[in-house]
């Protein structure tokens, strides 16, 4: 299949193009390398080194494996990328990892909040026009977020949610209730793209995808060149991959407020097989199918203590700080999402263990000299200081 | 009170300024003329002659009245301008009408669809920010548009739902189902709103707008310089404004399909009204509020035989045409939305009747020779043409 990755330098991005690429698909890989970028502005970076760019990452996969996998540097904000990627690859999928994806990181100030936005819903139009004139036939594979729904006193459906009202009945998307500007940027990307799916039939999996964490996959395990990154900062850096690394260089874990946020995780190896589960699996042409992708839910509390417990395991001292929360959710409520889709299309959960963090924290101690540890604790706050 | 009215030179924001500016308020007027500039590149205009810009505007309603309104030419998209604007007007209340307000513009092509929700987006965006930093009493009043429900098969309310779902409820948003890249922008807007009223804890009012009909109002009836713009275009006219004038210059009235499509409507002398109560009862700090601002619903077909009736009774020989609906819409549908809230806070309607649609001949009449008929039909189709 011809596979086109959007954001295939990113965390997720780089290994889904290595997955796609040892099953023999025909891969490209889109990036501008926004994270790269926005990490140099900011002092920070990722805990694996990296190959430089993407053409050195294609090299070294070529060269581990023998197969090729194609590159564009560019931005999807651009039509002209967007239109000349389409027209050389004619994609059959496209895997849309290719936005802003940090919360922190939108909340800034309001040129990062203008930006967020920006990026990702004009990205994300341009993909849908050059689908729609370029490669009709073309599964979107989108990665959405659970943080779309927020944190109703309802549970929260896969997309849609049948609703009786005054002894009528309609299917409709379910409300949603975001937590950041970033997070409002995927709400906006959702309605454009149903809309595509209504008015022009294309075809579309929105995947409301959970926290990931974890470091390896079966490719990057091949070679330290195909690694992927991994982030801790404060504005990158998600729970359990930050309290992992915490452990390890003796920082207190991070707990924001009570602890009780409840969010769904999964494995960085889950992801992969469900993105290529949607992928093997398209939805039908109009069809908008939205799949919530996580594995298990935790607080964040939860997470500190299993890592903790974990440390203890193998001689490391863990302390479980409490730190004013910078953001505004609740730090206690309902939590119970429907994720049934993707186990009915064959996956098979990794789910969270000792053993998997006890293997994290090898994995990061190979690499704690790079550690910056003066940018984990949180800077960005979502209401301005008083 | 001091009122900052963003798009103060529309089809409803100079209204809007003069209803304010007479009964005794500060007002401030903002634009950039987009609307303006979109006529002159499309080679259609205003049926009704007006002032050729804002200074011109409020120098004849000084002459006319002894009232002085303020103004700035400008873009919101510029925080420069807008931060301006906020620091020197420190408003207590805004009237935001300032976006790209057409349908049909925003499905032109993909730069359109592009503009128009960044345009509105960003726009919106910079408000809220302004109102946040510069001026956090101010209370939003922001226009947005009952198109962004689209038809749902069950009761539509203002705002939100009470749902129950597997034995426990929420109040959440009303799920949307948006018809075009526009309204698209408007739902990303009022999703960024609610997160402001939530997080920062702003005041702001959504009015969920239906179609607009009328001409006159009790302040452009005071002298022809003060008269507000009139569309009939394929771009920015609407069903039942178009409808009058195609009755007087003898075209038949364009039915877009089957002519089943319901859709709420009002007076521009109930929209002011409604803007009125809105502005003088604010929301609460923290509270996004939700009205739906008609008074009455009509399918196109309904408004037809209406014109045509009315047409009958002054001696216009009035046909109804079918056109190919150039919208992907439900022709026949459910449609029942509440609209209690402004009736509840005051608003006595001016309901639709014969009368007013005679009196909007006889206006349209006085500037028939200004009717540039070949730009009436649709020219943007929601799916490509095959």
């Amino acid at each position: 299949m011809r596979i086109l990755i959007l954001g295939g330098d990113g965390y997720l991005g780089w290994p889904t193009a290595m997955r796609f690429s040892s099953r023999g698909h025909d891969v490209h890989v889109v990036d501008n390398y926004l994270r790269r970028s926005a990490h140099r502005e900011a002092g920070t970076d990722s805990l694996t080194p990296i190959a430089p760019d993407l053409h050195a990452r294609v090299a070294a996969w070529h060269e581990v494996t023998g197969r090729t996998i194609t590159v564009t540097e560019g931005d999807l904000n651009d039509w002209e990328t967007v239109e000349t990627v389409f027209r050389d690859v004619q994609p059959q999928a496209v895997v849309h990892y290719g936005e802003m994806p940090s919360a922190p990181y939108s909340m800034k100030d309001r040129a990062h909040a203008v930006f967020t936005q920006t990026n990702n819903v004009v990205g994300t139009l341009n993909v849908l026009w050059a689908i729609r004139d370029l490669a009709p036939d073309c599964h979107l594979v989108k990665l959405g977020t659970m943080g779309e729904y927020g944190t109703p006193n309802i549970d929260i459906e896969e997309g849609y949610l049948q609703i009786v009202h005054n002894g009528r009945t309609d299917y409709l998307p379910f409300p949603k209730l975001p937590g950041s500007m970033y997070h409002l940027s995927k709400v906006h990307d959702s309605h454009n793209i149903h809309f595509a799916c209504r008015v022009w039939g294309l075809r579309a999996t929105d995947l409301n995808q959970g926290v990931v964490y974890g470091i390896q996959t079966d490719e990057t395990r091949l070679d330290d060149r195909l690694l992927t990154r991994f982030d801790y900062d404060d504005v990158f850096g998600t729970a359990l991959n930050r309290f992992c690394l915490q452990a390890v260089i003796g920082h207190p874990l991070t707990v924001y407020g009570k602890g009780g946020q409840t969010r769904g995780y999964l494995n960085i190896v889950d992801t992969l097989r469900c993105i290529e589960l949607a992928v093997t699996h398209p939805a039908q042409a109009g069809e908008f199918r939205v799949f919530n992708q996580f594995t298990e839910s935790f607080s964040v509390l939860d997470l500190a203590e299993l890592v903790q417990k974990a440390g203890a395991e193998v001689g490391l001292d863990v302390a479980i700080g409490a730190v004013n929360n910078p953001r505004i959710e609740q730090e206690e409520h309902y939590y119970n999402p429907a994720h049934t889709k993707l186990l009915d299309l064959g996956l098979r959960p990794h789910l969270l263990s000792a053993e998997l963090v006890e293997s994290m924290f090898s994995v990061i101690a190979r690499f704690k000299d790079r550690v910056i540890p003066d940018h984990i604790l949180p800077r960005d706050r979502w209401r301005p200081q008083t």
